[in-house]
């Protein structure tokens, strides 16, 4: 089973993701104030939308550098497929929420963040497991080296501990922990997740 | 005539279908009660949004692995494709139904339930038309052993049989009725239909 | 230059404009009366629903009928094919509007009905420009028969008169002017147009 | 790494992308005035419609000639490419902003339209960063010519210009600015930006 068909599939759920995410940028429009404050006071929706935007880029690149060195595909692996999407399709949703409680819900802005951090962390770890379960059942066209192995584990371990840090946070302070999030996006646009042998050096693909 | 085009397309549709489905998890906002209240409230939405990805994505495996065997198709494979798509399509709808009447409209939630289950219904039945057309008219690459066809038609008959006892339950129990389609989803994560020979064992794709 | 990405996109904006019909079906919900009386008023968007499905389903299926036998797009090919995308993308909109008011605006229903009769024209329109320009060009891989070009110059002329009379009518009636389109989407059920030789004789492919 | 799934990616946001720009033709419906007026009076949401929908178009068709000719991707690539995706997700927003500004907000009207163009001049930006980064990193199939390399950065400046242009003449008038803006596009039906060498003749493709 060639994984063709996972991925259109999955392109066209982070395709739709990414681009409902700027339904929520709508302003409310003549009759609410001068346009000038409506986009002022509506930065926590474009905020929020630069880090989801970033961020589901992000993993469609993972996406697409894992499975180039796919060579076949199992039911196990669609079905962790499918987590990871249901969480992307998640997205929409716990952006517009962190959207509207950080601009006006003081008091609850931190469980909104902990919602939207928690979607991110729950993207992670089902990409997280989709990667291991591609080399532990030998799925790979190329099998990674140990180093490149290794520098994939230290990658991982690093987005998901951040993603963790930034629920921790969130109860501190919800802004601070949309700017964590949007750092860990910077952090893998720089760092990728080596899929093939020779991608372990940082920079070298 | 290959079917390429048939699974960009029907991809298609499934990938927007199960992404439209969050855009019901939006909670009211700022204004309308602690949001810990506002998340608990809404617990129908995220049983049915779980329920419905569930269930889209089990009909996106099936339809993969069946088109996988498909040599060629016709233009009857083209209108039962768009018949089965014509009831995806409808479940964002149907899932915002019964999300809706789930916790607040006791009185009309078993209708809700039974728009629910019917809207799967149609899907199971319209895709068993499909697999059985494909078998009939020897569009398979490789015909199905009578041990795999046989366990195509036990498969096909439990999930299309469930759907019924769902909609027959809903008229009682609009959650039970939710429970039991989430129940097939379940069971089809874990058991597939053969669309090969060989397959019928169940486990071993 | 092949066809493979005008294909895909335009897979791609015929799989979201049909999924956003069912946006379309949304009822109420709790406390606008029985769901019963909800669904039974709300009979007009689920016709409208019906005839936009089966008329992009339709669409779909002609165009994908017409690029198997498409050897090589142009320039002027890729921008009929946008004015073609251009009134498909709007089919929604004119479904929310022929829905709003079958039911509720008698004043009002002829127009919505032109409005959305003049869309599938142009749909309609467009693609035939299309087609005629692949013949025109000689970009099909099989020249068409004298045969196979007659009986598609009668089925395109056959439509597009179809779809004038629907907008007349809808002078008339509205309803009257929905069931026209339609009778015409089941007309290209059973009806195609040849793009290929031999395919003259209904009914072969 | 070839293009395959970056131009699949695209084409998904692109579609995706134009067909949510005709959410924003909805009229209010029954009860707000007679159709024909609401029609009219809706014509900012038709013209803006029109132009974002040629500008999408036009993108598309660029994407689409670029990509055929390059040969191999790079991550830096990958990310310009979200860098202008970025941008197109964010038409459908500014759309709808300038659309709802024009017809009623006299006074914020020149902003909705700096919005609009900003959006535009950001995707065209962004776009020939991706082409020249093709051209320099020896990425393409074929080089360009040092003509069609000439033709093709006073294409580029021309649309950069006069999206410029277009965000100065917004501070006086939003119409004429999204005049400029579909004058802009209806050029570039006429006029393409040479992706291969022997295109560099106007209309020879």
């Amino acid at each position: 089973m060639d994984s063709g068909r996972l991925e259109a599939f999955s392109d066209g759920v982070f395709a739709v993701a990414i681009t409902l995410l700027a339904l929520n940028l709508a302003v409310p429009g003549p009759g609410h104030g001068p346009l000038t404050r409506q986009l002022t006071d509506h930065w926590p929706s474009f905020a929020a939308y630069l880090v989801s935007f970033l961020t589901i880029g992000i993993i469609w690149v993972n996406h697409h550098t894992l499975f180039k060195n796919v060579a076949r595909i199992d039911r196990v692996l669609l079905f962790l497929n499918l987590l990871m999407l249901f969480f992307v399709v998640a997205i929409p949703f716990a952006t517009a929420t962190i959207a509207a409680y950080l601009g006006h819900g003081a008091a609850d802005a931190p469980l909104a963040a902990v919602v939207y951090q928690g979607v991110f962390e729950g993207m992670s770890l089902s990409f997280g497991v989709l990667f291991y379960w591609s080399i532990w059942r030998k799925h790979l066209k190329i099998a990674l080296t140990p180093s490149a192995a290794r520098a994939a584990a230290i990658r991982f371990g690093a987005g998901n501990i951040a993603y963790l840090v930034a629920i921790g946070v969130a109860f501190l302070s919800a802004p601070a922990s949309l700017l964590i999030s949007g750092l860990v996006a910077a952090y893998y646009v720089f760092e990728h997740i080596p899929a093939r042998p020779g991608e372990a050096q940082p920079g070298t693909a």
